[in-house]
């Protein structure tokens, strides 16, 4: 089968998707963007390998190369329109490749983003990269500059799962709720809706609480204070670890891809599954206690598979 | 370097092209579509060692990444604004990169695109997909699809160059025109301007002439004459191959990213260099002819490095 014949397999399934004008097959995608609104474009690549072990199921490689994309668009306010699809397959495994597109669809399905085109081609690894089209009103985008001192800081869902259930994946160890947080990730498109507007800025978490919030606190040229026995935690991650240890997969651990955002709390009082974490403050420290102790925390982010 | 320096370092340039509300930085970048237009997006992927040579300069290598996607915005009749990158990369040989940002952006802004955001990662080769988004008023738009039986078909430039460009890179045969004509294709998005509203359908050469022919004709469900003496040769291909070489470039050879479309010969009296090489007929057949006499094509296209 070449690569003609893989689209049209595989890749081909919405005839009308909203705003879909000419879908896969042309030399383009033709879409009808929304008038008044804006748009935000975001791009991630998963490499075999280097974000996802080689033994992970190609149904949940799919959905992840969806859904990594969907939490950028969530961090920005926005509402997922249309996706492309570029694919580096290894070889011609097709129940691997009817696997993919299966996760893929899965995730386009339940966030009601239509893929309109892609290109698909040989190398030596597994590398895809998905681009992803949302639209938002021009005064609601969230950005990661914008918080200001005196504003809480929040993070949505709780923290540190996925991070565990990559460690439990590895090990062979199964734990239900925790690896298929690392493995099918949610992006939090419905908050990032009702946030867009509200919060002052947004940053979703990849690569850690503490490496992400980082990169928002840079963005506003401020600092924070994080109270971390705020944290939300979840019961499976309490269960299965040690409070330290749960505690350093929050605060490092990567691939949650839940919000963190600064915001005054009447804006956002009627947002439900945040909690507040912490302070915005003037200077550019990030300082972290717990029981009003300044405990260190290593930046870094969670980097095993980055 | 991570992959944050890399970014700043080699891909971060224009702080404030049109249409652009955000671009490189933050989870995702902002554009402004103009109102009234739709909204051509392809993407398309370079595999090293499959799409092009190991030992292809890196400026090439980056040129070619955003020529081959304008050549599909091109082939829509669409006037390209923005681009997204995502960059697999084998190693952190810098000179490399920053050899390939400078062929990136110097194809950007030949044809006026924005560089708004990328994703960079590693991996065992090099592997570079581009997005690009164009703009097209609806009635413009040109699809494969649309060719009727009595229309004419028509081709831009000259065709085989790359194809032959290709075979004296290979063998260390310097021929500058050739061999640029394959390491630096021209994106046809001028002529695709002029022909918007006026060709009926339309298709970049990227596979040859004949292999991308046949998706046009599959497309509109119509078959064509082909005078193949009248295929439009360059001086430099004619002056280096014998005939019959020229010929089989011009019909097989691959990455020309010239335009062949279908129209009436009054819709287009007043775009220059285009030459009419056949027409389109009713059956689904593709009958090239040369002197009269039917000769036979192979109609697999160019695959060598596909």
């Amino acid at each position: 089968m070449d690569e003609f014949g893989i689209i049209r397999r595989f890749f081909t399934r919405e005839p009308g998707a909203a705003g879909v004008v000419v879908g896969i097959g042309d030399d383009g995608a033709v879409v009808e963007p929304t008038p008044g609104l804006q748009q935000v474009q975001v791009i991630d690549t998963l490499v075999e390998g280097v974000h996802f072990p080689s033994n992970m199921p190609a149904a949940d490689v799919g959905y992840r190369a969806v859904a990594v994309n969907l939490s950028d668009i969530a961090s920005m306010g926005a509402r997922p329109r249309w996706m492309t699809l570029a694919l580096t397959l290894r070889d011609k495994d097709e129940s691997w490749i009817e696997a993919f597109a299966n996760g893929l669809f899965d995730a386009a399905g339940e966030y009601d983003v239509a893929l309109i085109g892609g290109d698909t081609t040989r190398g030596d690894e597994v590398v895809a990269s998905v681009h992803i089209s949302g639209e938002v009103a021009a005064d609601d985008v969230l950005l990661r500059s914008g918080a200001r001192a005196g504003d809480m800081l929040y993070v949505t869902g709780t923290l540190g799962d996925a991070g565990a259930g990559l460690s439990l994946f590895e090990a062979g160890i199964p734990d239900e709720y925790l690896v298929t947080r690392f493995l099918k990730p949610a992006a939090r498109i419905h908050e990032g809706l009702l946030l867009a507007g509200r919060a002052r800025a947004a940053i979703d978490l990849s690569d850690g609480f503490v490496a992400d919030l980082r990169k928002l606190l840079d963005a506003g040229g401020v600092g924070a204070e994080i109270d971390v026995g705020k944290l939300p935690l979840s019961d499976a991650l309490c269960a299965r670890f040690t409070d330290e240890e749960a505690m350093a997969f929050a605060l490092t651990g990567g691939d949650d891809y839940e919000l963190c955002f600064a915001a005054q709390p009447d804006d956002v009082s009627g947002v439900a599954g945040i909690t507040a974490v912490g302070l915005v403050t003037d200077g550019p420290d990030l300082v972290c206690r717990r029981d009003g102790a300044v405990v260190d925390v290593d930046e870094g982010g969670y980097r095993h598979f980055r």
